[in-house]
């Protein structure tokens, strides 16, 4: 006979097994409409979208009623009061929180939002085109309202945008994006002024000229190649927003290609690279649970960032790659290693779209965001107000006034999603990117030869150990504190900027 | 203040909508897992089978869940006893069928015969490399209890391969399939005696030689323009075995390409489009309902056949078509179109492998299959004698003995599958094809001279009209009644091959 004792670790062996079976079937849908999310970005066919969306809305539908299903909630609360190991008590917590955040929301104002953000995409495209903030502000309003209606749903006792944030990035507290980002903004305001006042003259039109797609898909896969992609559980294609996506198991990279434009489909593949990379290094045993899935956006970023700018846009790098490129393309031949770090690395003056800036500027263009969208939430600013705070903070940070809206307030897609809060989460990104890199070499000693050998294991090796095997096991900050053993902070990627762009730009006091 | 007759009118249609909503629910999820096996087939990196092999078995459990609930019972019990229009009266009779056969298989079956299907593959696949018969002799008894056991509980008192057959053809009873396959073996077997009997000297070797694969997509593209495929909700991939897939908003096809084979590249792409091009021509507001999905096997069969044989095997076909190759195959100048028609219509001596055969041999090969396995599944024929069964009705309707089991009774994959009953449609669809192509000729005069010029409309209009855009809102019978004014029938189908054939090979009384 079964001691009571024997008896009760049984039944908590039931109940978790049940309990992670009905989470590996939510993942499973999740991931089932990943792969539809990927065919339509990349092979579906033009007149595919309604049946698509039909089919994605039913798979959100049908994962929201998994996770929210009563028997979801019971079983949560049963194991929260039985003995769990460290790996039961992570899956507890991460679905706890997604649980208590999904039954919140009412039904029908999800509805309501899916439909608005459904509606707010052509709206938003066409006031683009017409560069016309007016046609997308009452859109914009509704947005605003509604997500904090949302937010209030969640936590009525918290700012309503830190609940937002939180959709994106559930551990890194909004104080903390905030402190971050102020800094950013303190310290990288001068040192953008003192490179657009330096006298320097970098070498910037190493890769002037028109390059052949197909070439620049070979040279692309070469890229792959060289940092270690595995082919057997990967694909690249192209996509006009490149993106990556998948599991452990099938981690797709995405990439385009300009014929003016040889660098930036390099970087891109690179960057997205960075996401599949870790993508891949989740445990194959954890998939379907949160153990197998990766942590948040400021984490998967960190990933994408540190691969493009930290190896990428290198000195080291390009001492490797550029024979590589030259023989896709021969006329790169009279291209010097240091040319093309100073190309991969110019910091441009007239610095207006978000998507085309580059390491420094960056991050003022998600500062100027997080400002209104976070003043947008709070009711201190108002929808009309938008345009003419965009552009003052544009003048006031970066130097430039934008002259339209369509290169101002309306040139990203993310609020036409609803999405607020997102945006920080980039600049997280490579604030941890820098500070993941930083410990790395703390380990393992400088990469630079390795890297200019095109030996990218240790590095690999190194974040597979410290992030990547690791999925949501722990909590971002227990993860960066692990990894790094300090707190999220801008230090690392301050430094490196300032070294970097102070030898670049022979800049006086950095 | 309504009426009595009104609210009941009301409550019928929320009811209604209740349960269309339902319906379309449960064919999102099914054409979500239709994505995932495409997905599978051609674009996803090799080492993605496991996680996919899970997000498929959840897709098809919440698809059975959604179909099998309490509440899906409910609504077809109401409904039944409720006024509904024609349109509603089809949704609800094939709702309720599915519904009957789902709801009576205990789930402990699916998932044994599931799981045993799963195994069985690489079973069968070894005992096919090892051409050893022995290795998969258990596994398929295995099979063929677990079948008998399923079929014995949506009807035991019914023949249970009626019953499994109807899994695949569910209105066309066996005894027709019977009736039909009996007259095809009595019939064709002393043709195609007379047919290796005639001294005809054909040319057979228009297609001899090697073709480029890139040049041999070019041709099927060039192919599937001629056909009218519409590219904008549709695509063109290569996959081991060609098969297409889709909604009526994105129907895909696939075909392969070997160098040593530019006809069945041709062939099997213009298969594959009579199936995308069906699906095509669904209704678009049918979409999620049966009033949008493709009747059966035999009639998706019939129409993939109709245009491989009855248009892409016609010597006006090869009239249009071989200048065409040309441009891309520069070395078939020399060919006549005569030849091209005879070589793509030869009639070979050593039949052993169905998806090899002509299209005069291919139903002995199904008669073969569906007589051993009605026998296999009645208990008349014991696992063990499967091989010399096979081997011995090859040499009696096809003049041909397998040295092997490997090119014998383990060629084809279906009964891995636990597929019994599956390879009449196969037949019943070139049957089908013929009954229809010849009453779409009564309707439109010939269509030989349209085809020799390219010109495909009025055909498609004729199959648009009278079968793709009713979807399933006909039973088999019906629809094939109203398209031709007859049931199905043999007697086109012996018109069309017996003249054909009889023409080719200079046969004395046909």
């Amino acid at each position: 006979m079964a001691t009571d004792q024997a008896r009760s670790e049984s039944e908590g062996t039931d109940t978790y097994d049940a309990f992670e079976s009905r989470v590996e079937r939510i993942a499973n849908v999740s991931n089932a409409a990943g792969v539809l999310q990927w065919d339509q970005e990349v092979v579906m066919p033009d007149e595919g979208t309604p049946a698509r969306a039909k089919q994605l809305s039913t798979l959100s539908s049908v994962g929201h009623e998994l996770l929210t299903a009563d028997e979801t909630g019971d079983l949560l609360d049963e194991l929260e009061s039985s003995e769990l190991d460290e790996e039961q008590t992570a899956v507890v917590r991460e679905v706890r929180r997604r649980y208590d955040r999904e039954t919140s929301v009412p039904q029908e104002l999800v509805a309501e939002i899916s439909e608005t953000t459904a509606n707010a995409h052509p709206v938003w495209k066409r006031a683009r085109e017409d560069d016309d903030f007016e046609e997308f502000a009452s859109t914009l309003e509704k947005l605003v309202e509604l997500k904090r209606e949302y937010a209030n749903h969640i936590d009525p006792d918290e700012d309503p945008y830190a609940v937002l944030f939180a959709d994106y990035e559930p551990y890194l507290d909004l104080e903390t994006a905030e402190r971050v980002l102020e800094r950013l903004r303190d310290e990288l305001v001068p040192l953008i002024d003192a490179v657009q006042d330096s006298d320097a003259d970098l070498e910037t039109d190493a890769f002037a000229g028109t390059f052949d797609d197909d070439d620049q898909e070979a040279l692309a896969r070469d890229a792959l190649d060289s940092l270690g992609y595995d082919w057997d559980r990967g694909r690249l294609d192209t996509a006009p927003h490149p993106f990556s996506t998948g599991t452990q198991f099938d981690a797709r990279v995405t990439t385009r290609f300009d014929p003016d434009d040889l660098l930036g489909s390099i970087t891109s593949t690179i960057h997205e690279f960075g996401h599949a990379n870790y993508t891949l290094g989740l445990p194959d045993e954890g998939y379907g649970t949160p153990l197998g899935e990766a942590r948040d956006l400021s984490v998967h970023e960190s990933q994408s960032r540190l691969w493009e700018n930290h190896v990428g846009r290198s000195q080291a790098f390009w001492g490797y790659f550029l024979p590589i490129a030259r023989e896709r393309f021969p006329e790169l031949e009279s291209v010097s290693p240091e040319a093309a770090y100073e190309a991969a690395n110019q910091v441009y003056d007239d610095n207006l779209i978000r998507t085309e800036a580059d390491e420094l500027t960056y991050h003022l263009h998600i500062v100027i965001r997080f400002e209104i969208e976070r003043d947008l939430i709070a009711g201190d600013l108002d929808v009309s107000e938008v345009p003419d705070a965009w552009n003052d903070k544009y003048e006031e940070y970066l130097g430039v006034r934008p002259d339209t809206d369509a290169e101002g307030c309306l040139q990203d897609i993310h609020w036409s999603h609803g999405s607020f809060g997102y945006f920080p989460t980039y600049s997280l990104g490579s604030v941890l990117a820098a500070q993941l890199y930083a410990a790395a070499e703390d380990d393992q000693g400088e990469f630079g030869e390795q890297i200019r050998e095109g030996e990218f294991g240790d590095l690999n090796g190194w974040l597979r150990e410290n992030i990547h095997r690791h999925g949501k096991r722990y909590t971002t900050p227990e993860l960066i504190e692990r990894a790094t053993g300090d707190e999220l902070g801008a230090d690392p990627f301050l430094g490196y900027v300032k070294s970097k762009y102070g030898d670049l730009y022979d800049l006086d006091g950095y």
